[in-house]
């Protein structure tokens, strides 16, 4: 059998500490965080260096074999699940910091060092790491390039893209792509590793990352603000940007079904007396603590005065900072609470969110009207997040996928994008040509065989 | 003849006011500032729309005539020089600002707007846009995009790939593809903007861009300060970021050698009593004119006192800070005072451009003792620019390559790149090979083919 052939000339190149037979894989490498069934792998195989991924893509193109690149596996659209008949590769054991470079303001790594690994060994350099999200201590810089992440940062910092300034990418055929050289510009032909951030693995294997550090803030301050409606949520965050500029961190808006379930779930005491449409948990940055605290509640002040706050907590300490944030924290939750979660991750026109979540709240309750949903997200990014929780809708998979498709068509009425920062893997594959158009589709099926000719790398994930 | 075909059937579609005759087009569509010799082009194509492009790209494909995307020609490295036998593509009547949302700070343009013109509506709406050069009153965002523009405000801003929330391009098959949702986030699949900025118009043409607009500053200041070596110009540099964070707007450092040749050829006094090895220019923005201008004052003194500055100027009125920066117009007068101007445009490690500074005069002053060269950039960016006047190393083409050859090698040598900010065009293919592997390059004509396969769009340009 041409499998044995292959796995026999895998284990004798590689070694057997390196490469597995599917057999011996144990369980945690058959799926990822999305609830996709698992699937085991034809082999693991786990590189310690940039040349053994290179050699092990070579034998699978030799033997025309897939390849499911895998990460920290905490992802949500189950791009890292492997495919049947493909080996898994992991990136786990290349999880060296290379080289901390403070003064540009930079940092080499492996792809399979944790984005907390990184994010600890930049503020030990006094400096910070732009992307922040839920599985820091589990997801990887490489699974964190290939999904463009998002997160908590992104107001602030940008998406992944935007802390990437180099990558070494592994091609199907084992072709090394140096990409790493630390220039903030270099307009030399394509700038070619834009084309693997987002890939989703696709493309190739992202096997060292060159990320850009940012400056430590030297003060922060937390506020958790009520909002009588999404305009004048849009209106305080102007507000805190025309103020603070690119201090203002995160803003992080929580819709009253939102906060009612995570008061409920996590046994929170109310932040306020009465309840409000909106609640926003913001983060500012700046430069001393008691100017920085005097300059919120000058800035909350003038809102309140313009009708645009009607209540508003500033944290004292970093202990009250932490319970305020504890608020935001209800998705950790949601699958012990929801049976099961339906969940959403779309981006919008900013301005539109508020419709766009009426739509969906007026869509649902005329076809469901038990029906249970959350609102919540990063507004500021015209990211929004909705889960809705399946029992309330009926429960069964025909009525997941109705709530699916009705959401997703509001999308596309809202001309919005059927993920923001969660990709697409095979989840939302279904929902692809919501977002793009079959010109587009095509361009990108084009580029994929381009570089992967053979259509080995992490097929079926993306698009068909 | 099948040109003759092509042409009656171009100018039947288009109209004769659109579409030209090679014989009839006016002499400043056949090159563009790069001094590259003329080219008439077989036909000049001016449309005013996107359809109109996308017919002349139809009719181009289907009797396999090469295309020449021009937009305000203002271009250094010679992209937009007619190829013979090439239709020259002008977007110049693209030139309609189409909408501004300053709310989620979105301007949608055309491809034709001038720079000049998206800068002075962003100010009018009371934002600003982050790419600045100084052929801002010609040059088309378009050609911004194409070439991925640098310019004044990469320091705080990005370059221009960093302002682009959308564009849409029409493929050489005139396939338009409209990826203009106004979205920060938006992972579905790959992210097919990236591919065309940067792409020097060899992969489709850009028609229409999002553009993201930045909030206003509130208050500005500008101080010249000198310095004793480089190691003090990164040391300031980091000081201002530390204190200023992204509110350091520019950040400009000039050798002596440049400031002589500023003071001489703009007859301009000298700005201190004595002679620095370096002056930097730097522009802070703030909140508050005078707390700005105190916290500028307090910097500069921390940094007096480290020895990183050994003199410094603030700026005291909006006329001493534009008397300020015409120590850096310079380039603009390389062209009367060099004979000819050998100029360079190189990234490098910004750690590095100091040492690679002395390793250029060194190299340089073995070979020609008698060169003139001056040393200028954005070296917050990492962005070094050199001029050596020709007639003091030779004069001759010989003698021009071979200091080309030699500062190109050392740009290899400091793992650099031979274009920042102005691309490769014409004139850097021979050392593009100098900042890219041949398995970049590699996958770099592979993308080429994806888009497009008959080689149509700027053939020659970037690489062969």
């Amino acid at each position: 059998m041409s499998h044995e052939k292959f796995l026999d000339e895998l284990i004798s190149t590689l070694g057997a500490d390196v490469a597995q037979r599917g057999a011996d894989v144990p369980e945690r490498y058959h799926t990822d965080w999305s609830g996709t069934p698992p699937q085991r792998p034809l082999a693991l195989v786990r590189p310690r260096s940039t040349q053994e991924v290179s050699a092990a893509l070579r034998l699978c193109t030799a033997h025309q074999v897939a390849v499911v690149p895998q990460g920290g596996l905490t992802g949500l659209a189950g791009a890292a699940v492997p495919s049947q008949g493909a080996i898994a590769l992991s990136l786990e054991r290349m999880n060296t910091i290379e080289n901390t470079d403070t003064r540009a303001g930079l940092m080499q790594v492996q792809a399979g060092v944790t984005l907390q690994a990184v994010q600890e060994a930049a503020v030990a350099a006094g400096m910070v790491f732009g992307v922040d999200l839920g599985a820091r201590g589990s997801c990887q810089i490489g699974g964190n390039v290939s999904t463009n992440a998002g997160g908590n940062g992104v107001l602030q910092h940008g998406m992944m893209r935007e802390q990437v300034l180099g990558l070494e990418v592994v091609l199907a055929d084992g072709t090394v792509l140096p990409m790493l050289r630390p220039m903030i510009k270099n307009n030399t032909g394509y700038d070619l590793k834009q084309f693997f951030i987002g890939a989703e693995g696709t493309l190739g294997v992202v096997t060292r990352v060159l990320l850009r550090l940012r400056p430590a803030p030297q003060a922060t301050a937390t506020t958790l603000v009520a909002m009588p409606d999404f305009d004048a949520a849009l209106a305080v965050l102007a507000r805190m940007q025309s103020h603070f500029g690119n201090g203002v961190a995160a803003y992080e808006l929580m819709w009253d079904s939102f906060v009612q379930a995570s008061l409920s779930w996590l046994q929170l005491g109310a932040p306020f007396a009465e309840r409000h449409p909106l609640l926003a948990l913001i983060n500012m940055d700046g430069k001393n603590e008691s100017q920085l605290q005097g300059d919120v509640q000058q800035v909350l002040e003038e809102a309140m005065e313009a009708g645009e706050v009607v209540d508003a907590i500033v944290a004292q300490s970093v202990a009250q900072a932490q319970a305020l944030w504890k608020l935001r924290e209800a998705p950790a939750e949601l699958n012990n609470n929801m049976h099961p979660a339906i969940n959403f991750d779309v981006s919008l026109p900013q301005a539109d969110i508020g419709r766009f979540a009426q739509a969906c709240e007026a869509a649902f309750s005329a076809r469901w009207p038990q029906k249970h949903a959350l609102y919540f997200g990063h507004v500021g990014d015209g990211n929004l997040h909705v889960s809705v929780d399946g029992k309330t809708v009926g429960g069964t998979p025909e009525a997941i996928e109705a709530v699916e498709a009705e959401l997703y068509r509001l999308v596309g009425e809202f001309q919005g994008s059927v993920s923001a920062e969660h990709g697409i893997g095979l989840h939302k594959k279904p929902y692809l040509q919501a977002s793009r158009t079959q010109e587009e589709l095509a361009a990108m099926r084009a580029i994929k065989q381009a570089l992967d000719p053979l259509g080995l790398m992490n097929p079926g994930k993306v698009f068909d």
